[in-house]
């Protein structure tokens, strides 16, 4: 049943190729270097540039490649372990959190987000804008959505924007107490802004990360976190990095 | 700062595609309808053909479109939650596991797994093959790696192979006491084997998780599951399923 299968949809042409690049990749290249450019690698392997690009951007999914404006392609190191929701009874910003509070404005959420706070499609809400960066690179774009009633003592006095007005909104939201949290994981695409943030082209791949926060029984604030899809692996869970490394072949058999 | 850069990289052509054939999607079409062809489409909004694909793509990466062979492209339903590690004290296998095992082969297992394993590169491990099916679909294939000393009781009487030796190396496992868990998430693309098993064509981005678990001071076993990026997002934590539904505008400032 499976063969029949498998023989229906025959391998695609850049499938093998890519199984040979990697292979090239681990014997030939080390980290950072540039690859050939596309048309010498063509006609090294023997293929039409399509089909080279096809497998190009496969060992780009898979971490193993990264194309950068301007440089070309190089090989990638290995993916960094970023913990994600290490500590699920702390707010955010609270003493150890990895984020840098970038700026706070107030505007409509998105619908979905408002959905989540139950404040109305019309309200508009908190919205704390935060990067993250690991091992001096940025690695993660935040909004954070926080509507009024979580943080009613927020005061007027306080700074009206920047990122003094985001740490007022921290520190407000830390006075209640955190119930719990949770958190899913799905794949998207940068957008413009977070694109310039984490100095990649609008459109790349990212993993998006919603945090739901709860507290006096209700959701008291979402945060929509992009991290780098091509040099994150997000961990998860007490140890906090999970040390894989980077092994494109995981079947062995 | 900020306006430079953005000036200095201009929004692509088809980022403002995108964003028009968004509006068109909430507001002409229903979940499951077929598009138009690329032809059609193309001229409808008066962009060349290569332009259109980039926007289709992204669209399909943010989970709003799927492109089926001999289908064409539809409207995709929302991506459905999936629980990962909800029960972090519980073995794979244990009661209310919502994966089925299908297989189980004594192989080698891939270098990164055997340096978790800490089984050296040229140790067999136990591999038991399990897949995963919500509301009747299949949404992610699983290897689970298990060295012999994780299962020392593991008879040879049992079954050499198939669902039932699968079964036999689980219950096995699950007489261990687990200490623990840690997962990470990554984006990869599907091998031949996971396409077929997820119903998709080699080379679908995926996610990646892997799950270590702790027993005897040691890593005790290695799950390596792929879930398709298309129709799922991956949920943490205890309320199990993050109930955001799609928005691909998540800004709204």
């Amino acid at each position: 049943m499976g063969t029949t299968q498998l023989e229906s949809v025959p391998e695609p042409k850049y499938w093998h190729l890519k199984t040979v690049l990697t292979e090239a990749l681990d014997s030939e290249f080390s980290v950072g270097e540039i690859l050939p450019n596309e048309r010498d690698l063509a006609a090294r392997f023997g293929v039409a540039r399509a089909t080279l690009r096809q497998a190009l951007e496969q060992l780009e999914l898979e971490g193993r490649l990264q194309r950068r404006r301007g440089v070309g392609t190089t090989v990638a190191p290995p993916r960094v372990g970023v913990a994600v929701g290490t500590d699920p009874h702390a707010w955010p910003g609270a003493p150890g959190d990895a984020w840098r509070p970038v700026d706070c404005t107030v505007a409509l959420p998105p619908g979905a987000v408002a959905d989540l706070l139950e404040t109305g499609r019309d309200e508009r809400v908190h919205t704390v804008r935060r990067s993250r960066v690991t091992h001096g690179r940025p690695v993660a774009a935040d909004l954070l959505y926080v509507p009024d009633a979580s943080v009613p003592d927020l005061s007027a006095i306080d700074a009206a924007s920047g990122a003094a007005r985001a740490r007022a909104v921290l520190r407000e939201l830390q006075r209640l107490e955190l119930e719990g949290q949770d958190q899913a994981v799905e794949l998207g695409s940068a957008s413009a802004e977070d694109a310039k943030e984490l100095d990649r082209l609008p459109g790349a791949p990212v993993l998006v990360v919603t945090t739901r926060y709860y507290a006096e029984d209700r959701t008291a604030a979402v945060s929509v976190a992009t991290y780098r899809a091509d040099t994150c692996r997000l961990t998860f869970g007490d140890a906090g990095d999970v040390e894989i490394h980077h092994d494109p072949e995981r079947r062995a058999s």
